[in-house]
C-alpha cells in the first residue's frame, strides 16, 4: 500500500477516535441541547470516516467518491466543532480537519 | 431463507427506522439532556440491528452471537425509550422489544 | 416520513439482501473466480445501501450525497450481476436497478 | 483513555488492513474457490474488528459482550488464514490472533 493511502487510513482512524469521544463527551456536558448538532456530526463523521478507511483497506473501486464526502462531511464536522470550547470538540475539529485534507489528497 | 430468518431481518430493520427516528427526535427536544441516555442508546440499537440484518442476510457463521448480543440491546434501548412519555420513544419501545422477541427465537 | 424516503430506504433494504444472497451463493459456486468481481460488488453495495438507508432513517444532512454515490455503486453492482445466468445474480441485478432508480428520485 | 483500552483499538485496526488486505488478494488468486472460507471470515472478521473499534472509541455500554464476539470471530479467522501459505494469509492470521488476545483483555 502507497504512502497517500497509509496516511489517509490513519487520518479516519484518528478522526474516528476524537468524533467518538467528543459525542461522549457531549452527551455528558451540562448543556446538551447546545451539543446537539456537535453530537449529531460526530457520529455522521465516525461513521464516514470508518466506512472509507475500510474501503481503502479493501481496494475499493469507490474510493475516490467516498473520499470525496468523507472530506465534506469532516469538513462540515469540523466547522461545528471549532465553535465550542471544550477541549474535546477542539482536539475533534483539529482531527476532522487533518482528516479532511488527508481525503483530498487522496482525490487529486 | 426460512421464515424465522425474514421476521427477524424484517423486526431489525423497523428497528432502525425506529431507533434512528427517535434518535433524530430527541436531538430536537427542548430538553435535551434527559434523553442523552436515549440517544446513546438508539445509535447503539440501530448499530447492531443494521450488523445482526446485514449477518443473517449473507448468511454468516455467528448469526446466534450477533442475534444474542442484538436482544440485548433491544432489550436495553427499549427499557430506556419505554421511561420517556414522547411518542417516538414509545414507538421506539415497541419496535425494540418485537426485535429483541424476533432475536431469541433464532438463537433457539 | 415522506413516501420517496419510505421507497428509497425500502429499496436500499431489499438491496442489501439480495446482495449477500448474491455474495453467498457466488461464493458457493463452482465457478468462484469467475464471480469475483460479483463478489466484491455485492459487499460494496449491500455496504453502501445499508449506509444511506441508515442516513435516510436518521435524516442526514448528507442525505443526498449518499444517495448519490448509493445510485453508482448499485449501477455498477446491478451491470456486473447482468452478465451472469444464475438466478441469484439476474435476481441482485433487478434489486440493483431499482435501487439505484430510487435513489436519483432522492436526488431529483 | 486508558492503555489496554487503546491497545485493543490499535489491534482491531491492523486487523481490519490485515483481513482486507487478505480479502481483496484472495479474490486476485489464482484458485478463489480454495479461498472461499478464508473470503468470507476475512469480512465477517473486518466488520466486527470495525464495529468493536468504535463501540470502544465511544466508550460504549456492550463493550464486554462486543469484544467476546469479536475475540471469537478473530480466532476463527485467523485459524482458516493459517492453514493457508499467501503470505497475505500468514499475516492476516498473526493480526486476528494478536487482536482476539487484546479483546480478550478487555473481557478479563
Amino acid at each position: 500500500m502507497n504512502q497517500t493511502f497509509q496516511e489517509c487510513i490513519d487520518e479516519c482512524l484518528r478522526c474516528i477516535q476524537a468524533c467518538n469521544h467528543c459525542y461522549d463527551a457531549c452527551l455528558k456536558e451540562e448543556d446538551v441541547k447546545m451539543m446537539a448538532d456537535c453530537i449529531r456530526l460526530d457520529r455522521e463523521c465516525s461513521d464516514i470516516c470508518s466506512y472509507a478507511a475500510e474501503m481503502m483497506a479493501r481496494n475499493s473501486p469507490f474510493i475516490k467518491e467516498i473520499c470525496e464526502l468523507c472530506a465534506k462531511v469532516c469538513e462540515a464536522c469540523g466547522n461545528e466543532c471549532e465553535q465550542h470550547e471544550h477541549e474535546h470538540c477542539q482536539e475533534c475539529a483539529k482531527a476532522c480537519f487533518r482528516c479532511a485534507d488527508a481525503c483530498r489528497k487522496m482525490i487529486a
